[in-house]
């Protein structure tokens, strides 16, 4: 195990009923809000009103930001930030999934910085006095809700950029699983592989030592397994949804990469993806990662093929733990495709004409990865495997 | 899974030399302190010398109380609360295991408060203004370094008392395992026992649907086990030793319970022994948890049966689940044996002769825990199956 620092002070409030608390958790930081949000489904299902009436209740002023979008907008931080600016304004509420949980971070970032707030996600320099942020969250998948994350698309240039730091964790999370019901398919799945990915980014490392939190991922992975087959079956099921969105939050909140080095290249190489052909996340990280690992797994025969047999329960292989291994990236493969996740570019119509200079983009500030370095030709391999 | 609100803010300092930024860490919080911790072993291995050096160049003035003892006393926590008095400190800092940690906690509740601190422990009262307590932990056990709770005994009456209550969470923890190198085998052993323990209690519950924390608490069942046979034999193994520390905090920072309902049972049936015969806390768990499964398994066979087949590899006996579920019991109990821990009364050389008094003192302010609620006579007939 590596030497570590790890403090994930988010306030979670999880269960039934718990966005009415939203009120009174906010006031403990202050009076005046911006409140963040996406599209029309927080209107459409009455959980905008819900929110308006607790923050009310509690004499809170709201100034708002809806239009948020997947893959948030640099263009609309700004816009945020200006609000904020303007109205004295020194809380933010993100309700909604990843992207305006990502979005009220930046702007929280942007309010008290006099540069441009797209600096922090281009540079090493880190932003001071940033604002507090709390979330409602409606899309178990980015894990920013408690995480020390936010990642951002500038539209010129397409560019798809994270900021890391332990200044923007949430002061406070509330879930209620009972928000995610009316999720459609498609959201539900997409959330589901970029919570399986989190886990996968940390679970293959070339630290040693690591047989606890190892393990602490692999059941994570089972449940997530399980609990996918029973949601998609009954997608009002309170407790299928309720474990899909606790997992959502611990595998990314940190604890299951304390002491871990960790991997993060096929984020990276998604994020070539969805800010060219603007495909969500989780269905390019479902495309990236089998490819990914088809390319990488030599690397660690035996890391492997523990994941096949512990994740996945596949047969062990004893004279043959190459055999064992590949098991398991074709099971996760399968799982994918079993349950409609894409696992080709194929299947998301985009063309190999641009896979160069996906390659080239994604490694023009050196190579990705840690559990396998990778330069510009290996990431054009790995997107040639995941063409089909 | 139930509604929960979970947060655990401590901030982790993990790995080799940690203890080397105890002066930066506690500089953020005070410039005088009291440095509390308990026998020898700290100055034995030079640790204490570390700790003062890092205090001093960080220019923070150091009063000291040591003394402190397994089943740490009420006596000492009011002689602590006397110190900070007098001399205006507003910061404690534990040196030690979960004792050292939970007399901090105790001090830090009782410095602002007029009244007596053993109010805290023995009614609904709780403490306001609490002192933020920081640690560097050298035994893994109590889990206190990132828990919310504390517990004291009082010398009068023998009795052994628990606070719970977020504002006792410490503010940091520094661990690092080789501090636990030069354990002996049996303390290395009592908080093996105690770490299991914490799984255990929030293992056995009536909660259902809660899948995801059972395969956490599993894992680390399972990584804790292989570890201990590890460290037996390499007392040195910093891999293992690491794995082991780690384990015990996250074991007891609440994470694993979020959701569930816990027991408890067990450990306010121990606390009556080691109150009266002042035997280790894990000793005593270890005694007592198989005797208490022993007597509650039929309240839920297939639970018991899974923790059989998880943990254990457990032949599944599909036409018997009962057999199954008795084969964990056996195997946990094995398990204890093998390594060394006590497993019955006898072992540690308790007569039966006051069985009844701790049965109904262990009982006097109601029924013990949820799983299956203890009146007095089920406690008496544990205590009976734990005499062999």
């Amino acid at each position: 195990m590596k030497n570590f620092i790890f403090q994930s002070p988010t306030r979670i409030i999880f269960g039934k009923d718990t966005e009415l608390e939203i009120g009174k958790e906010t006031k403990k930081f202050a009076g005046k809000v911006l409140l963040h949000y996406g599209g029309s489904s927080i209107k459409k299902y009455g959980l905008y009103e819900k929110v308006m009436k607790s923050l009310k209740d509690e004499d809170i002023e709201v100034f708002e930001l809806g239009g948020v979008k997947p893959n948030p907008r640099l263009n609309l931080v700004y816009e945020g930030i200006k609000i904020c600016r303007n109205n004295n304004i020194k809380f933010i509420l993100a309700v909604g999934g990843g992207s305006a949980i990502d979005s009220a971070k930046a702007i929280a970032c942007g309010v008290n910085y006099k540069g441009d707030i797209w600096d922090f996600y281009t540079t090493d320099k880190k932003a001071e006095k940033v604002l507090p942020v709390g979330v409602i969250l409606t899309i178990p998948a980015a894990g920013s809700e408690a995480s020390n994350g936010s990642v951002i698309t500038k539209e010129e240039g397409l560019l798809k950029k994270a900021y890391t730091d332990e200044t923007i964790r949430p002061v406070f999370a509330i879930l209620n699983p009972e928000l995610t019901f009316t999720l459609p398919a498609e959201q539900t799945l997409n959330g589901i592989s970029d919570i399986f990915a989190h886990g996968l980014e940390r679970y293959f490392t070339n630290t040693q030592n690591v047989d606890f939190s190892d393990r602490l991922i692999e059941g994570a992975f089972k449940s997530l397994i399980k609990n996918t087959y029973i949601v998609l079956e009954k997608p009002h099921d309170y407790a299928a949804r309720a474990e899909i969105m606790w997992i959502g939050l611990v595998m990314h909140n940190g604890l299951f990469g304390a002491g871990r080095e960790e991997d993060w290249a096929s984020h990276m190489i998604e994020h070539e993806l969805s800010a060219i052909y603007d495909i969500a996340h989780g269905a390019g990280l479902s495309i990236v990662f089998p490819a990914w690992m088809r390319y990488v797994y030599k690397h660690d025969i035996n890391r492997f093929a523990q994941f096949a047999i512990r994740v996945f329960g596949a047969e062990t292989y004893f004279n043959d733990m190459e055999k064992t291994a590949l098991e398991g990236i074709k099971r996760l493969k399968n799982f994918y495709k079993e349950v409609g996740l894409p696992t080709s570019l194929g299947d998301v119509s985009i063309p190999d004409t641009l896979l160069k200079v996906m390659a080239e983009k994604s490694t023009s500030e050196g190579p990705l990865g840690h559990f396998v370095k990778l330069e510009t030709k290996d990431v054009l391999n790995i997107l040639k495997i995941a063409m089909n």
